[in-house]
């Protein structure tokens, strides 16, 4: 073959070993004689053992026909590479499985013979002349079978039932039609029966937790690691975080974290084609902008910096200074003390901004068809992947609205539904938790979809920046500068908010004003706020835009009952690590 | 007209006076009535003042043929909005330069009335009956008249004649072809004759810097302020970046962060046609992974985090993950401090790491495919902007190789064309920044190309995780074990780094021998990379990869003499703000 291996040797890589504790001055004394003898004796025996051996094996390997089939490769990196006189292509299981759909016309001989780096699911040893191994390559598992044979030595049967779960291998075998569609993996009408085995990596036989009981549904809140009635164990989501690196082997975290990559892509992808142009707005920044209390600060030189809580001011000085239409993906901080299951410390923005013509309902319509754009993309490119995540975690189809026709309620509608429903609420009451879920419920009754805009949310609820509404300019009452409403919306998905938007002040003297009656007033002089301020002394036509919480979206998107579980390596107040 | 503004009138905002000094529990004193009464005097006289001014623009007004058609629009957001009953469409210009490419049947009357929303880039009034203004859109700027007639008034011309540079207008004209030419717009072949003029966001008078001098090279090193020969200032690296809101309105800037994320998008586009998987790594982490020296730190809770200084060890966990090709886009943080042309202490990594088959070599190849994509992507799809840019700054174009060309030296061959060029340097040594340079310019010569690899560096020069070549493995010596060369390379454009990369150890006992042993020794079993090393104990492919610093190949495609050019709001040492 050509891609054979030039040596099966695995090279031995002797752990450095700690120098010897110093003895002092004086010579050794009588007790280190004792153990330096007793150490003498234990590495003679060690010797005489590994002789026999190796003496073993040789005479093992004279009589093994499969010698040349099967064993360890050395690391690959540590033999000089030589390039093969004949390339053979290594394949995709996925590839193969759809290329040999019909087996219909295959006979007894099997399909072709293929070659494929995979891992080892498992493998068990049925007897000595029979060993089954489950093959893992992507989302796609596949049936093995190692049995002895003329060509096929029962050394090399021993051999493949002993490799180790999590094993990366290089496997050549003939793929065949299974006497009958195997139940256990991915790829049912196929197997493979293997023709030669190499670990490539071996991994350890004792793992801190299995794969397997990875891909099971994280306990709920307050429940400990417990065993199921068929005796695995559940694995608490504080265990599974601690061992992250086996945990995203689990083939549901393959899978959200290809829909994650892809709410990205379908992101960036729509809103190129709307002529946005991706920033990179700083996460370093010289005062605290919006509000000191949840911002992390950082040691910067001689002085202190601290990290972005979002780019909002930053995507509105790139409207300022003449980008129409900017859309950025980055991390975001907050340094909020919430250890919920909604909370992370570091999470992924998802944020846009544009000038619009004359109404900033253009933006609203615009943003949610870039939703509709990402839920149909979803559904269309990765149905498998939110197939497989929703079969664990057993939550209803997420239900979409037609095109074009996304509720879009006035906040006051909202909140005359709940108060139809039994809720008591002020008309310019914040929505709580609960209240978003159970107005979710019931637009979900009313209107059929998981998915819809509360528009003109209160003045006094929102951030400075935000435009009051027309109505609340007009009835302007100096003694109550934040009554009334705002051109400003969120975006829920099942109840929860995803993204959260307004149309911006553009104007310094009215944003001034603003920043000193607001609420929680700011000083507009402020080194973090001069600049911002500035901005739209200048010539700054309307905009408006939304930032979206990417983990949430995966999160809602597939029923995940933490947002931890949409974060590769997830950061809260108590974690930061790995 | 559809689309004419409800009310002409600018909504006044008075700025929030202060409130009253508090005068103690006694009176008013005699120097504070005396105060008042000035005060009472003054405002009348303002009050008279405006009355007289009102009713002379009411008298004007009635004589105003074309008093409905401009004006200052009240604040977007302050008038309810009634839509249209006939929506007439906002139109691009570049657009419109582009349907009406042929003039040559344009009669008398002109082509079409178009509506449009622009910056001025200057009004300049020739006498009492003309204003000429040229309008910018994006890139695209064209000269407009606003000429007395029947049906436009001589106050409308002189409106038109004192719109503040920068200001954003609604324009409504009709399409005509000019005389001859127009030499100082971009749209040289059409010129428009304003119908209607509405100011939408008037910027103020005086700007503290202008668009126009930010279109002009920034000194060299050490330069300060000056004056061009036709008495223009050039205006310092400094003041711009000061006033970056009002810098990055230059065309050139337009140009500059289109083409940025112009490399961002071909990285993605070419990556995902490859399988990788985009992935979001922490900034976030528990301890210093990379040396303790460059990395800042972030107070967290009651603890201590630290940014991130690359993705490296994250990207590697998840190859170990079973993510067999990943990419990420995201900033990267250097406590640096080095204040020089090249270095930014936040900057966007472009980052990918992939598991390979047999050869480290297959990455290699990968990624000048990659590199060779991004290249040609901005000659073909960027071409205007780069263009643009060149002529400022004055570059020689960048040579590219021929596809599947590129210039692979191994480090020895570098180091000996230098020495045959004259200079000293060691077998091992590493390459300072001029000699960097020097090697491009002799590649250059050699081969035709800006863009080049050099493989295999120096074991001594990389970081503990890089793969020893096997010829290093080979020739073994506890004695010197950093001696020989690695499986490593760096990506060139014009003599300057752009990528650094290698293949990565993927055996966990390889891997802690090489941190005791590599020239600066990092502890295994430490906090920040016990988690790291304990990935590769699970069973890892063999793995490559590389990180692109963005802004130095935004710098060098075209040629920038700072890295802060490429970056919208760049951080320094020194510079955290706006």
């Amino acid at each position: 073959m050509s891609d054979k291996p030039t040596e099966n040797v695995v090279p031995v890589t002797e752990a450095p070993k700690d120098a010897p504790a110093a003895e002092g001055e004086k010579g050794p004394s009588k007790g280190a004689l004792k153990k330096a003898a007793k150490e003498k004796e234990k590495a003679e025996k060690a010797a005489k053992r590994k002789a026999e051996e190796e003496a073993q094996k040789k005479a093992a390997d004279a009589n093994d026909i499969s010698k040349e089939d099967y064993g360890e490769l050395p690391m690959l990196g540590s033999q000089p590479y030589v390039p093969p006189t004949e390339k053979v292509p290594r394949v995709n299981l996925a590839e193969v499985a759809e290329e040999y759909k019909d087996t219909s016309k295959m006979d007894e001989a099997g399909g072709p013979q293929i070659v494929f780096r995979g891992i080892v699911e498992n493998a068990r040893a049925q007897g000595a002349k029979l060993t089954f191994i489950t093959f893992r390559q992507g989302l796609d598992t596949i049936q093995a079978v190692v049995a002895e044979s003329e060509t096929l030595s029962r050394q090399m049967v021993k051999f493949a039932g002993k490799i180790p779960a999590e094993s990366v291998v290089l496997v050549h075998g003939l793929v065949k039609k299974p006497k009958e569609l195997v139940k256990s993996t991915t790829i049912q009408h196929l197997e493979l029966h293997v023709k030669k085995l190499f670990v490539v990596a071996k991994a350890d036989s004792q793992l801190p937790m299995q794969v397997t009981d990875a891909e099971r549904p994280i306990p709920g809140d307050g429940e400990e690691e417990k065993t199921e009635d068929d005796g695995r164990p559940i694995v608490t989501l504080n265990t599974r975080l601690n061992n992250r690196v086996i945990d995203l082997r689990g083939k549901h975290n393959t899978a959200i974290f290809t829909i994650k990559d892809g709410v990205i892509a379908l992101f960036q992808e729509f809103l190129r084609s709307k002529k946005f142009v991706g920033v990179n707005s700083p996460r370093l920044l010289g005062a605290p902008s919006e509000g000191g209390a949840s911002v992390f600060e950082v040691k910067y030189f001689n002085t202190k910096a601290f990290l972005a809580q979002s780019p909002q001011l930053y995507k509105q000085m790139l409207i300022a200074s003449r980008f129409e239409r900017v859309m950025e993906v980055g991390p975001i901080f907050r340094a909020e003390n919430s250890n919920t299951a909604r909370h992370l410390t570091e999470f992924t923005g998802l944020d846009m901004e544009m000038a619009f013509e004359e109404d900033y309902h253009e933006v609203v319509g615009l943003l949610e068809e870039l939703m509709l754009y990402i839920f149909n993309g979803l559904r269309t490119r990765y149905g498998r992947e939110t197939d497989l995540v929703r079969s664990i975690y057993q939550v209803e189809e997420f239900k979409l609205p037609e095109a074009g026709k996304v509720p879009r309620l006035p906040f006051s509608e909202g909140v005359q539904m709940l108060r139809d429903d039994g809720v008591e609420i002020g008309d310019f009451d914040d929505l709580s938790t609960p209240d978003e879920k159970r107005l979710g419920a019931l637009v979900l009754k009313k209107y059929g979809t998981d998915f819809y805009v509360l528009d003109k949310y209160p003045l006094a609820i929102r951030p400075f920046y935000t435009m009051p509404s027309a109505e609340t300019q007009a009835a302007y009452d100096p003694k109550n500068p934040n009554a009334g409403t705002s051109n400003s919306y969120d975006f829920f998905m099942r109840g929860q908010e995803i993204m959260s938007g307004a149309q911006r002040i553009h104007d310094a003297a009215f944003l001034e004003k603003r920043m000193r009656e607001c609420v929680t007033p700011v000083d507009p002089k402020s080194e973090g706020l001069r600049d911002y301020v500035n901005a739209f002394r200048y010539g700054c036509p309307p905009h408006a835009g939304g930032g979206i919480g990417l983990e949430r979206i995966v999160m809602l998107w597939l029923g995940l009952p933490n947002v931890r579980l949409a974060s590769l390596f997830p950061r809260d107040p108590s974690r930061l690590s790995p």
